[in-house]
């Protein structure tokens, strides 16, 4: 039997963070974190497209992902750690529609002195190469497809390379004296009285009882407190208590096309918008499929966050599906950049996004001695280094984490009980 | 292949009511219900408790509570059939602590004019020869049992009989031309694009699709309109599509002890309170367990809405556990009740809970052209008919559903989008 003081269940970004801003708050603690996988982040961190964007409607978006992002930025510069942030910003594509709906956020962004760039749908057929008015196209309107009225540049985000970020957490976390065991399946979390009578089939109904640790595939852990970080998989752990994390899994798919002709090398490497040498994260207006350049590779990934009718499903391995990128993602893309006509993906993966069918924002809470954190619906990446903090202050019994920057965020904004999260009004 | 209108998937309860008041409100439709089991609430319906009450301080539960219970009242002066609904009232036991927290709220109702009458601890004693303190009883102090402070009567509640209530529902629907079609089990939802374009793998995540109908063991079944009031099944169908109903399942189990000596049996048949000829449905002061008295048996049900750790899960013969009743139940109920010294339950049953995580009150919605009912946490019965008024409403497409007696009840107070319920401050 091992014993710890914090038991992290899930080594992904989240898992890691919140073990590393424990262990650093505090040092004596004895932190065991454990994942059923063979290394860290590979569950669904490693699936993610690993873009981040510091614009966001909500202060409570914001303040993750902007205080996360210049902590990443501060551990590139100032610690060293190669994390490939690459700056090269978001485009965001909208129909006439679109744009008049988020009118009105964006003039509210921009007298909070939030920068951003207008384009205007002409402009960026000429400099992108790109079909922006789909009038007399049949195909295009029975797909439905938004035409190009503007494009809005978001200047503060961009890529990261998660498995660098993964990478430092984890060092980090082992250089402060923080243990790691891999091939760690939780199977059960362990529930004992607080009063144990040493009877048979306790706990019994009346007595109070507290999660006391976790069942794993290479024995029994008991912990002071256990943290459920295992992502899509957090509900099959918590549902067998009776808590409700309100996370649902849902795959989402990348697909790989390489840039192999001289159009799409044009494309990909494009120096219109940033000084960062590729095409920002683009966003199509209607679906909203995206592009996310992936200039190391030579490469664009192709991806949707498709809602209805994708079933909620947690898998292990779940699978990229040809007809996904043949009738869908192709299907949108070539319409709006005809350069990528009779393109195949050489490569493609799929992983589960942990929604939180709430309100699609993180999730940190308590109940009966066991600590939940996920939830973040997709953008865990980006916002991975407050989380952690925000899960280091309720360990703590905080009220308020200081995030890096020094701003102060509500512990409890991202619980159940006193949930406080500003609704999103700039949603991909 | 079948075809309908409007199919109810589920012939509990909620799906009966649901039927019933939409063929009520638009006679020439093809209402079609379906239900996987041979016969009319046979799932979590069968295994109620049966126990209602008119008084709670939220307006939503009073107004789906009242108006229900009036319209059974209604069904059983008026319309002849003899649901067996029994005045017994409700006894809330309450320890000081709880007295005190519950005094506002009592003391709200009061002043607009509810009903109840307060016992004292002492009082009670007499009464129901009870054990009221436990002061110097360490095995009741470890158990950490409530002492008897006061006791609350609400008169306007009772018990009723499910099985005549689900045989009225399903003879109404039947007379007004309703089919039901049982042994038939729905298997997963048909989706489809609103323009189907006839290649294969649609809907493409570009399309516009919808729910068309149902997959069954019977074969396909096409719908206009589908409903799901498949209670505790009904994430089964929805998680597939990506349709969260924040409906978990939890095991309740009923215990049913025989009055069998002449204590016992002038506690079942005591008219101290009311003059319904038996106990009221008696809650203890901690843990909440309960005594739902069913005279025309000459026994006792005994029971316990378990929190934490007790697991959400889906099972489609939950069983009762023998340690719940002898750990549990047996050893709460000895404590107050000295005249259940030694009994043993003569029989026993399990069945569901579908409880919405959200607030635990019911939801009533539509998305992607399927509608939902469910999640009535326990207390479906009591407001089946209710219930049943706000789909047919939400299915016309109307804002207000019109109750029993007149009061008007917005529909969307019970959606998703715009929910809108009271907190409730009564809670068992």
């Amino acid at each position: 039997m091992t014993k710890c003081d914090v038991l992290v269940v899930g080594a992904g970004i989240l898992g890691l963070s919140a073990a590393y801003h424990i262990k650093n708050k505090n040092p004596k603690l004895n932190v065991l974190v454990v994942d059923k996988l063979g290394a860290a982040g590979q569950g669904s961190t490693a699936k993610s497209a690993a873009a981040f964007r510091c614009l966001f409607y909500s202060r409570t978006n914001f303040a993750l992902a902007d205080s996360s992002v210049e902590f990443y930025k501060y551990a590139q510069n100032d610690l060293g750690y190669d994390l490939k942030l690459r700056w090269a910003g978001y485009l965001w594509l909208f129909d006439d529609n679109g744009y008049k709906k988020m009118l009105p956020v964006l003039k509210d962004l921009a007298n909070k002195g939030f920068e951003y760039k207008e384009y205007d749908g002409s402009d960026l057929a000429k400099k992108l190469d790109m079909q922006t008015d789909f009038t007399g196209d049949e195909e295009a309107q029975m797909m439905g497809l938004g035409n190009v009225y503007k494009g809005i540049l978001i200047p503060k985000a961009g890529f990261i390379d998660v498995d660098s970020l993964v990478k430092f957490y984890e060092s980090e976390f082992l250089k402060l004296g923080g243990k790691i065991q891999y091939n760690t399946e939780v199977t059960e979390l362990i529930v004992e009285p607080r009063q144990p009578l040493g009877m048979p089939g306790e706990p019994y109904f009346w007595q109070d009882a507290i999660v006391t640790g976790a069942k794993t595939n290479k024995g029994l852990i008991r912990a002071e407190k256990t943290i459920v970080a295992a992502g899509a998989w957090s509900p099959l752990l918590l549902d067998q208590l009776g808590i409700d994390c309100f996370i649902k899994a849902k795959k989402r798919q990348v697909f790989s096309v390489k840039a192999n002709t001289e159009a799409l090398r044009k494309l990909l490497f494009t120096n219109e918008f940033t000084n960062a040498g590729c095409l920002p994260f683009t966003i199509f207006p209607k679906p909203s499929a995206y592009i996310r350049p992936n200039p190391e590779e030579g490469a664009f990934w192709l991806a949707y966050a498709d809602e209805f009718p994708r079933a909620f499903k947690i898998e292990d391995n779940p699978e990229p599906e040809e007809n996904y990128y043949q009738y869908g993602l192709y299907q949108v893309t070539v319409k709006y950049f005809p350069q990528f006509s009779g393109c195949q993906p050489f490569s493609a993966f799929a992983g589960l996004y942990e929604i939180n069918t709430i309100d699609g924002q993180p999730l940190v809470f308590e109940e009966n001695g066991v600590m939940v954190v996920g939830g973040a619906s997709g953008s865990g990446i980006m916002k991975a280094d407050a989380i952690g903090r925000i899960v280091a202050a309720l360990y703590s019994g905080e009220e308020y984490a200081l995030l890096y920057d020094d701003r102060k965020f509500k512990v409890s904004d991202l619980g159940l009980k006193h949930r406080n999260v500003e609704l999103e009004k700039l949603v991909i």
